[in-house]
């Protein structure tokens, strides 16, 4: 195991962060920038050490072998999170380190649990520094999922690979020109919500807040009471559609840049998930129109909006839904572990973990019938390997195993049995809200104990980084030979 | 699809249950019986219905195919709550249809649920036929379990099987020899836990109900506080005992009746099981110790019993354990789903899906740290195959739809969001209690509007014919040639 090379591409990710940090001091430069001293103090101390790691390690580039790839992923996911949260820390905000570290590792893993109230009256560089934040995770997530993870095996993405060589050592030209069509995909898509949001009656600064948290899939907003701070049909279907697309597999995008549009016309995921989004909110529809007597189109956009924030796992809110009736809350909470596409910026189990499920379950209903039929698994017109299959059992069940462990741990610290359950789910699958009084969509997480602040930490890392990439680091055969 | 060798072996279960509902009359025949007539009557109606369906088909002996023995399973498991909801019916409790019907499918699938209070001073012969129904249930699920689910490839236990051409149709002999060791082992472990319960102090007829719903791991008492009627730790340990040998496949006992010892010590599935009880039960001694000051070896006690309780399915309480704080009800939440070894009287998801899932994990984890490993999956000393894998990631999955679709069935119909999700749950595991104020372990189902009763009924009865089975008989490719 060599440190240097880790060292290295940290201090090359912390350069650009300090990049970053100046942005929204930059971008407001012409408004009110009251924490400027603490964004330029923040990038500074950001800028110096990456440039020491830089000096330490030299300019030689260095390949990384398989294992060094899961100590710098992991360590990339601690360290961003640390040095994002300076400028909170250093603000007029006056948060604690626990708080000011909750809000970074919330948003750089694109989450969007709060512990701030008061965003309405929020300084415009705070505001916009934690949207950036979900940004800068949103192009992270995408990028370890469609160029890293696959290469370590983990998150089922093998199953999306356009070709399984694409994803040896030695396809260095393929991958980096991936990943300009990645971040290409990503600016167009966020310039588009810019625009659209702009279009449809946001300010400027929150238009550019929210389609970078939209299509993030993050969740964070510019007031308390979310997205909901819009009375607009139009902005709220607009939203449901740039958090459908954060949802989507993104090298689908890409290969649309090269002119392709049937994989993602035909993507079984895609329909999977599309189907899935308006099936939920027909269904929350009817229940409000028929106890609740609520007008069809306005309960529509509402259920439409919120299914698509939870399933997406952004986490806006448009009203607080657990005032719609108790099958709107079991409803939210089994939305909560549910995920997007894998290969996009959402997290939770992810689309096609139940698609694989459905065909195996498919697959045992026939076999019961006949024993001796002959059945090929195929998926997207692949043929799904055992090693998929073993996977897909692995991360299901370290997901609902941590679940069930943080769950446990916060009913430790005090939490009632609705918070530690849907606070578990909510930072593992990193949606954002939770259900009950607490830290449902009308509440917050500030009043939580720092203890289960940091316990909330560690899940949703845990949740971002795909689980099985940290624990591959607490294994034993890791630090062995 | 022939429906003549269906109905006439559901006569012959008709008949022989008739036989069995006199018995409550019989053996209390010096003592109290206030609903001789109810019982005389619910009898002769179903010996005549058994009759009658042995008159129509004759008496000619008829093999059964593997789709007809779908459909039996299904229809008996129907058919015999029905027929043993008529002296309940009939007797002076004046319970509705509802209610009657309730509480024998709760008995029969050895759920435990209750709709009845006031069992402290209920007639006698009411009790014994609760805790009958829930004795013929766990034979019952037994049979089903060892004999039939293998057959029809249904609740994995092809991997216990001795060898696999055990369960090609020419093994009838063995079978049957099979089957006459299962009930043997039955019946010895029911008498001793009547004897050891009666030893350490309760009255004969209670040693008799309690052993009755003990070994069948169904949970119905014959008090209001369920075991905490008895102050003593003796009982509550013996208890656990005996619940825990309900959870263990019963095959096993059957090799020790041969002479065959190492199959039971060596078993990696009620080792698991074993240590998984315990671990539990010293965090829940721990917990309560720390939090509350509890004295150690009482704390320990009631933990042991009550985790045994849930995680048999038994549904027995020594305490109302919501009172326990909040770590206790998480634990016990999750501890619902999780249910006993395959092959035994209990419900839930069983702990051979657990290990299969950890070992998958753990060759994922070899796997992403030296791709080209060979790796040979075994369990108990045998291959698992890809079938295998195969029908318990379809089980875990349409075990957890299942609970997302009745949760939401629940709730639509007015339960708040932890009386749905636990009485799902806790009616498709078939333990018995959930958790809140309604449905806990110091509650009752009686409240709930009858609607719900009705859904949770289905639920327990899906959980005990493993899902698959029914669900096979909703396949058009079932009816279809």
């Amino acid at each position: 195991m060599r440190v240097l090379p880790i060292v290295q591409i940290v201090g090359f990710l912390l350069i650009l962060l300090s990049f970053l940090i100046t942005l929204p001091v930059n971008l407001l430069v012409l408004g009110e920038t009251p924490d400027q001293q603490a964004f330029v103090t923040s990038a500074l101390i950001c800028f110096g050490v990456g440039f020491l790691c830089f000096m330490v390690t030299g300019r030689k580039r260095h390949g990384l072998k398989q294992r060094e790839m899961f100590l710098l992923t992991v360590s990339a996911w601690v360290i961003i999170p640390f040095f994002s949260s300076l400028p909170l820390l250093f603000s007029d905000l006056g948060l604690s380190v626990t708080d000011a570290f909750f809000e970074s590792i919330s948003g750089i893993t694109t989450t969007g649990s709060t512990i701030l109230t008061g965003l309405d009256d929020m300084p415009a560089d705070i505001l916009l520094w934690r949207s950036l934040m979900q940004w800068i995770g949103g192009i992270g997530i995408i990028g370890m999922a469609v160029a890293i993870l696959p290469f370590l095996r983990i998150g089922g993405m093998r199953l999306f690979a356009t070709e399984s060589s694409e994803w040896t050592e030695k396809a260095v030209p393929r991958t980096n020109r991936l990943a300009r069509g990645l971040v290409f995909s990503y600016l167009a898509i966020t310039l588009s919500c810019i625009g659209v949001y702009w279009l449809l009656g946001m300010d400027l600064f929150n238009a550019v807040n929210h389609a970078l948290t939209t299509v993030s899939t993050g969740g964070y907003s510019t007031s308390d009471s979310s997205m909901g701070q819009f009375d607009n049909s139009l902005i709220f279907l607009a939203s449901s559609l740039f958090m459908a697309l954060g949802g989507i597999p993104f090298f689908l995008f890409v290969r649309l840049l090269n002119g392709h549009y049937t994989p993602l016309l035909r993507d079984k995921q895609v329909h999977f998930f599309l189907q899935f989004l308006l099936i939920a909110a027909l269904i929350i529809t009817l229940y409000r129109v028929v106890t609740a007597g609520a007008p069809v189109a306005e309960a529509f956009v509402h259920a439409l909006f919120n299914v698509t924030s939870v399933v997406t796992t952004t986490g806006y809110a448009s009203e607080d839904y657990m005032l719609w009736g108790p099958l709107v809350i079991v409803i939210f909470f089994f939305l909560t572990f549910v995920g997007g596409c894998s290969g996009s910026t959402s997290g939770g189990m992810k689309m096609f973990r139940f698609q694989l499920s459905m065909l195996l379950l498919r697959e045992q209903m026939i076999r019961l019938l006949h024993p001796r039929a002959a059945m090929g698994r195929r998926y997207n017109g692949r043929v799904i390997s055992d090693e998929i299959i073993a996977s897909s059992v692995a991360f299901s069940f370290i997901f609902l195993a941590t679940l069930a462990l943080a769950s446990a741990v916060l009913a430790a610290l005090g939490l009632d049995l609705v918070t530690s359950l849907t606070g578990a789910a909510t930072a593992l699958a990193n949606v954002g809200p939770g259900l009950g009084d607490t830290i449902g969509p009308a509440g917050n997480f500030q009043s939580l104990p720092d203890a289960a602040k940091w316990v909330l930490m560690v899940v949703m890392l845990l949740g971002r980084l795909e689980l099985l990439s940290v624990l591959v680091l607490l294994s034993p055969h890791f630090w062995r030979g």
